[in-house]
């Protein structure tokens, strides 16, 4: 260990209370620690950003909403409408819509940020979403945003998204990239019935068989993603660059960072799992990343919810290691 | 089910979100308009009350740090250095602590509240903790502490708990009144080792086989519980007369729940189970009241820290049912 971490581990089990029990908080604790390397972290500008694309593929049918919900859900966070609003909001955490290749025109407002790759990716069952050129422009277009904000100040920031039709995208990475059956990562999304699924895995099926692949991530990555997850991905990796603290929302989002730690293994070690989603290849993403969530409240919302409703979880890591009182300051005796 | 929970549940589908696909938030938001009998529910004063007490069965060895311990940490709340402090501040919760029975006397302080029925309870070895008149006197402080709350405005309530030893009162009242054996209600505690546990497992079974009681709650009470677990009992009592909502934390607190539902079995639908503690028998307790708890993040604290640290989340539960835009006032096409 080095010595900051015996430092770190010295710090939380001195605190008046017995050894290890914050349980979770504790590890966290120490995370964000190691990660900032010190024993007094601090959390600065909290940050969500909220990338929406649109997807081709919703023209087979893979999703019980109209492709129209994606560019509406933009007004809605524009408006200040949605989940992610009002727990950005409560928990003061910085909100920014980004549109990433949603399939409309938008006026500017001080929350949006202008980053259209085109208006969607192409339906997967005809060709590749993105060529690789759109694909690696969305990554630098994402990384850009990232740094934008950690200039601001921000040390730890979270990525949510919007796009009817990307669990079909997700869907599609994680079985690529983790070798998982379709029918192992393949669920629900924003609510299918049983049939709807059914249909939903007959064209996932299709789609992954269409392709012949290397391995190469961003091929991967502009094959079967959405403009939206391959910003995610350059975000995430910018985010691991500037040594920030990254809150990983649910299923989505963890497709992204399952293609970023593809090309940087060590992008795991500043990730703090907010929660497992109820969709259900989810679980399967977190145990392939040996990662344990802080919560699970059956939340399949995406936006980001997941991260900003984590968000005080977090806090109170921080909170207990800065202003906890120790054994020795608080006069308070020890186990015998 | 009556208007008030149709409404409800129509005003939450009618969230710009996919149908439940908040999850445990859901269910929270329409607990809590249940319980307020409104569809816009307010948390009003959100207060935590810790009740300290020393326990005679200390003198046995049933815990590895000295009963000092119990003391020294009301000293360490006043002063403002405990988890529960941090938490607390951190979100903006009240916290009052009260003197239920610690072997010691307190100079005043604006947070302390003196309610000492005695100067600890008995070696349950050698007789039942409290009186019953100790025991009455004891849930009747809790109560009257309560109703001071709620006539200061306080509509939401968390208890928590400070007193060496008092895990082992726990595990007595969850074996008596759930029926389960010593050893599946044992645990830990603040850390024993495993000769630690395997003796405080020697010493409750011990006490556990000296009575034979009825099944009168109050004397089941009596016999095994402390001041502080009493006075929880009380207050546990008038909040559910008084309609709150009740955060209910760990291994202890619940203990003082066991009892309590065995006076008024509705208190439950006023309770929101906050986290579900790593002491061994609290996931039974759970399992026999049929709770679901909120958080569950492996600590075993005490001092109502589940309730201060799941309090956000509960915030979160009634903002997006007062907040988010519904798909008619956001212009959000809802699914086919």
């Amino acid at each position: 260990m080095n010595s900051v971490t015996n430092k770190l581990q010295h710090k939380i089990n001195n605190k008046t209370k017995p050894l290890g029990s914050l349980g979770k908080l504790e590890e966290i604790a120490l995370q964000i620690g190691q990660i900032q390397n010190t024993i007094s972290p601090e959390l600065k500008n909290p940050t969500i950003l909220v990338f929406a694309a649109d997807h081709g593929l919703t023209d087979a049918g893979v999703s019980p909403f109209p492709k129209e919900v994606t560019r509406q859900m933009v007004l809605n966070f524009l408006n200040g409408g949605a989940a992610i609003n009002v727990f950005s909001k409560q928990n003061r955490i910085n909100l920014k819509v980004i549109d990433a290749g949603v399939d409309a025109d938008f006026q500017n407002h001080p929350n949006l940020i202008h980053a259209k790759v085109s208006n969607g990716t192409n339906n997967i069952l005809e060709r590749a979403a993105m060529t690789i050129k759109e694909c690696k422009e969305a990554m630098n277009k994402g990384a850009e945003i990232v740094e934008e904000q950690f200039n601001n100040g921000c040390n730890i920031m979270g990525f949510g998204e919007m796009g009817i039709g990307n669990t079909s995208s997700a869907s599609l990475l994680m079985s690529k990239i983790t070798g998982l059956s379709i029918e192992e990562c393949t669920g629900k999304g924003t609510g299918h019935d049983n049939d709807g699924l059914k249909r939903k895995k007959e064209i996932l099926k299709q789609a992954i068989e269409k392709y012949r692949l290397n391995g190469d991530p961003i091929e991967i990555l502009a094959t079967f993603g959405g403009m939206e997850i391959a910003m995610i991905t350059g975000a995430f990796l910018k985010a691991a660059e500037m040594n920030m603290i990254i809150m990983v929302d649910g299923f989505i989002v963890t497709s992204a960072l399952l293609v970023a730690q593809m090309i940087n293994p060590e992008i795991l070690s500043n990730c703090i799992f907010t929660h497992v989603s109820n969709e259900q290849g989810h679980i399967k993403m977190l145990e392939y990343l040996n990662a344990q969530p802080v919560l699970n409240l059956g939340m399949r919302l995406g936006e980001g919810t997941g991260a900003a409703v984590a968000y005080p979880i977090i806090q109170s890591a921080v909170n207990f290691l800065n202003e906890m009182a120790s054994f020795e300051d608080a006069g308070v005796s020890n186990r015998d």
